[in-house]
């Protein structure tokens, strides 16, 4: 099995021209995909995200099909079994300047890496989480997508070594809890669910929608609402979710330490049980 | 002379691994620098803010020596004479996520393009300009630098085409205007000279701070202001800086229309010579 394998432009290479606006600018989008048993988990919604985000920045969508071929080949060739996919999608090169080019020849990147953090212990014990300083700056036009401008993460991450800790929680100006720097949050309360608004930043998650999409088919009240730390320690559990790890209970946020008994168990399986399984491919 | 030349890490190359963090999060910075008669403007201000962008996001800064040969080796290969040398330096590569390595190896990329936007006429006619519907996002720690983040302006230079706009002034969330798409903007009235804050979003530019030493020399007050749209249409005249272009009368905002009458002549030929004449290497 292959360390890590990259198609660009569906073509083995690892190297990107400098003139790449992905690197000039941060002009892109990506998608981290789970591979598991070398099939990918929530292709359609991840797809559905990148289109949405294409469509937000002017970039030309990639075809679909195309997309579907690279990412066989990839994990074809890298002997793929459980792994990270990850998809970027570039504005491609263009001349100097911000003005993005007339006819813009967007780049696509495939890359395929071995190993998926283990959740199976994770999930039962809950995972440790802790309240970062760096704030999310707001825009509308950015929120919700998942582009290349990820400096506030990389800050933010940075503010803790500790390996037991998970993630971090990020709030922004008006010190409103919006997403771990990889996750979504969620808070149990007596009146259900509830999640962040992400109308002015924040990533719109594969397994977010999932949640409600199950939330819903249970008959769980499922809420955007905002939340500030105060309320996530008033909250009888908190979750967290992503593409890799689904659903996760919280066994503690900084020294506050959460029960798990109150979360709702069948929601947690069944998203689980989409999140986590790969998708027979088309 | 090459219409393109680039060096990473010292050698001839334009190829960056796809494990680069510039991609991969925007995690880095560049400076755009003018080059005159095969020589840089302004470098030893480019440097300093590079190196105070490197301070805060904790990437360790290139050395300056090792900077200037790779500047003038590149620029020799380019047979240099007017134009572009863009200086980015990134996180370097790392494995997946974004937590920074803790012994990052940051990676250097010098490009040189020729040629460079002509300011004769701009200068004495004065240049156009439009306020943009995108706003900057804001954040304490990512502002007055220089960093590869930067989608907010490419989604505001892309809401104009006319190439008789040179640039377009964007606005915080408050309606505060910040700064153009790639200029510092100075309004005019009766007190001297304003321009707006940099505290939260918008990049500190290396001839804004040759303008403030100059008009300190010249006894010409100059102050940060908070300035509205409004503000500017009341102004006696404006201005707008970057590497490039030096300091250029503005002739519209909008439909707006400015006289240069006003506007403090000693001070724009002062920091012309400053901003446009190269520095003798060192």
């Amino acid at each position: 099995m292959a360390e890590r394998v990259t198609l660009i432009d569906g073509r083995p290479d690892d190297c990107l021209p400098v003139s790449d606006r992905g690197l000039q600018y941060g002009d892109g989008l990506f998608e981290t995909i789970a591979v598991r048993r070398g099939q990918s988990c929530l292709w359609g919604r991840h797809l559905a995200r990148l289109a949405a985000g294409c469509e937000r920045l002017g970039i030309p969508k990639p075809n679909p099909e195309l997309l579907a071929a690279e990412r066989d080949d990839l994990l074809a060739r890298a002997a793929a079994t459980d792994g990270v996919l990850k998809l970027t999608i570039t504005r491609g090169s263009g001349p100097r300047g911000y003005a993005p080019p007339a006819a813009p020849r967007p780049r696509r990147i495939l890359s395929f890496a071995a190993g998926l953090p283990t959740t199976t212990n994770r999930a039962e014990a809950g995972v440790r989480l802790t309240l970062c300083a760096t704030r999310l700056g707001e825009n509308a036009r950015l929120a919700g997508i998942k582009h290349l401008n990820r400096l506030e993460q990389v800050l933010a991450r940075a503010e803790w070594s500790d390996p037991r800790t998970l993630d971090g929680l990020m709030c922004n100006a008006q010190g409103h809890v919006i997403c771990g720097t990889m996750s979504n949050i969620y808070a149990l309360d007596d009146a259900g669910i509830a999640t962040p608004p992400l109308t002015r930043c924040g990533v719109a998650g594969t397994v977010r929608s999932v949640m409600q999409d199950c939330a819903q088919d249970l008959g769980i009240p499922f809420a955007e609402r905002v939340l500030r730390p105060a309320d996530l320690f008033a909250a009888r559990g908190l979750l967290i979710s992503n593409a890799l790890l689904g659903v996760v209970p919280v066994a503690s946020l900084q020294a506050h330490g959460y029960s798990t008994e109150a979360l709702p168990t069948e929601l947690i399986e069944r998203v689980r049980q989409i999140a986590l399984e790969p998708e027979t491919h088309p």
